[in-house]
């Protein structure tokens, strides 16, 4: 992509209501437009290392035997009826049509998929079953803050889980947990698998908490196990679960993902029954799994930047290359720029002639890809590129027959 | 993919009130779930079949230099005062939150993307600027019906053109015509080019109609310019307004695109101007341009399907090959299948063992994958597979070892 047709630009400066650090460097970076309070819209950068995101947890998915399925925002008010929701929910965006019939914004999907699932499961030959979604969801948030860490509309992957009983639900998930661990490795966020309330129908739900001083949760971590407690039920808990360690360090943390054991919370109101081995009904058994992507990539952005922007690990950046023409080099440049595209390398060039050398450079800082060219005449005298990596200090020529080399 | 995995199973019944071929077709196929009255999820076929539409798409956006974002669905009510189309907007669903303050669901996003580019554009070298994304969006019909053909939350692709003045609109605008009409022979529907209703901006707006007895839309076609009126201006124009002939053949259709230029409509009320060569504040042109993958969809299916189910384009089908296994040939099929997919080739296998050979047969013709492959003792003994194309009565033997040869 060339920067001179990018339509989005670089700012010096976003709303100083944008407290946070993923707001400010997302905003200013042109990765993301604030709307309104804590809806934001994705813009072609931001775009970039969101599909990114998303396909790591897509392929994570898949390997754990997920179907994707895209289920609907608006959801029929009988549903959340059913299971209570409607009347407690406190955060749930309601709508109603000409007629009066009223709809729930979804923020959640288990009052769709839980009779959806009911129209195809009959025995218990047909358990397990996974099922996940990519979708923007909705929560009526009082305080939307931190940028992409709490708005009232995301993205979010939920994955549901229908099994026959309780040893089944607890193999996937320990499957699913080690699926999100990988997806937190391949994000390079470091996520401590955190001990938190389980409700009514299980002692603990787990979540996936990041360190970080922007997050809201607070955890206290064992070193020994690398697991962590949530804050709101340390009190029960003053020693590590699993191996009773009590020198735990506490830290603010955002959670990013969460798995939850919900049995027969949604099975039961919705009748979600299968004939087992005997012909005798059972009610399913079912698990949730939640994952914030956009979440995560604010999260990233909390966890690796400098000073001079955002520091995009590999995996998610939405350039692997930041080409940068100086001076008169720009056919040199733009030589450069189709070769590694034609080799498969993605590449943003910056071919603009009117910016000067320091604005290219304080760009390419903030934006925050992995590796930076740069061709100036002087480069070009020795055949060469500057090469820099953008988490290290130090940049070194390199000769262009060997570019493509270098940063494959 | 294993039939005996995926987690939907055909049905020979679905609901009577869905009266259209494309909502008893794919519910039956188990390619769609009805929510409600007008509202769909996408299972797991649906959504492969969705996501090469919107893959097609995506090519052609790209081709003519559109840039992918995504905005939000919650639109703050200010922006659709501005435009004054929050009172007079019929079917724009209205939401508010704790404090009463009010949003609307998006049904296009022109009160988004107006004041996304103001904030990047301010001189002529800014410009042209194109803009898109898919999104679900909302739309508050009195009468949802002929299953995705009419719905209240709905995909939908929109790009969004930004220029200096009329004669660059004009000509993006022919470019997007002739990307919208790739995108038609790449789905493989005929569609017309029809002359509708302009409003008041322009003389006409552009329609983008397939004909079909399911479309709520009536059309006149110039059989010699292969172009088309709508009936809602039939009356001014009872001719070709290409050629002027007269000879026009009347047709139901649906409208699956439309095309339109927008002038200063949108940009006036949100002063998106730009500085011009004289460094004169000039209002910037604007043309938006929709296509809903959602409705082609369905309208592949009203189109292409016969008594026994769906006949698939090769571009959009969920798999190239159904692969069918017969008695006891199941460990055969098996190899063939890893072989197919080794060969990146797209395979539904039925594997079922207890499912009939009489009903894998109907099922394949259901679900309507363009190559049929079954493997039996039979075939077996003459180290064949029997190889049918759906659209195709006749079938015939292939050697195992040209399978590949022939379905690439």
């Amino acid at each position: 992509m060339k920067l001179s047709k990018l339509f989005t630009k670089t700012k010096r400066e976003v709303s100083k209501d944008e407290e946070s650090i993923n707001a400010q460097l997302l905003g200013k970076g042109g990765f993301i437009n604030k709307e309104m309070a804590g809806v934001y819209s994705y813009l072609p950068l931001g775009l970039k290392v969101y599909k990114k995101i998303e396909n790591i947890i897509r392929e994570e998915m898949n390997l754990i035997d997920g179907q994707e399925v895209f289920m609907p925002t608006l959801q029929p008010k009988e549903n959340w009826l059913k299971t209570n929701r409607w009347n407690i929910m406190d955060d749930l965006y309601k709508v109603s049509d000409k007629s009066d019939r009223e709809f729930a914004l979804g923020p959640t999907h288990e009052e769709i998929v839980t009779p959806l699932v009911k129209k195809f499961v009959n025995s218990y030959k047909d358990l397990p079953v996974y099922i996940y979604q990519f979708q923007n969801k909705f929560r009526m948030e009082l305080r939307a803050k931190s940028g992409l860490l709490r708005t009232r509309e995301f993205m979010m992957k939920d994955l549901y889980s229908f099994h026959t009983d309780d040893k089944d639900l607890d193999e996937y998930y320990e499957k699913a947990k080690e699926a999100y661990l990988k997806i937190f490795k391949r994000l390079e966020l470091e996520a401590y698998f955190t001990y938190a309330s389980g409700g009514t129908f299980s002692k603990y739900s787990h979540e996936f908490q990041v360190v970080t001083e922007a997050g809201e949760d607070e955890i206290s971590i064992c070193k020994k196990c690398k697991v962590a407690i949530n804050k709101e039920i340390i009190n029960e808990h003053k020693v590590c679960p699993e191996c009773g360690n009590k020198d735990l360090v506490v830290k603010k943390s955002i959670e990013v993902g969460n798995i939850f054991k919900l049995k027969d919370k949604y099975s039961k109101p919705f009748d979600l029954t299968f004939k087992d081995k005997d012909g005798k009904d059972q009610v399913v058994i079912m698990g949730c799994y939640g994952f914030g992507p956009a979440r995560a990539l604010g999260t990233l952005v909390e966890v690796h930047h400098d000073e001079n922007g955002i520091i995009w690990p590999e995996s998610v950046a939405p350039f692997k290359v930041h080409l940068i023409t100086i001076g008169g080099a720009t056919s040199d440049g733009e030589k450069i720029y189709k070769d590694l595209v034609k080799n498969g390398i993605e590449v943003l060039f910056d071919d603009r002639e009117v910016v000067s050398a320091g604005q290219k450079f304080s760009d390419a800082d903030l934006i925050g890809c992995p590796i930076r060219l740069v061709v100036s005449e002087k480069t070009l005298e020795k055949d060469s590129v500057e090469y820099k990596e953008r988490n290290k200090k130090e940049a070194k020529l390199i000769k262009i027959s060997e570019i493509t080399k270098f940063v494959k």
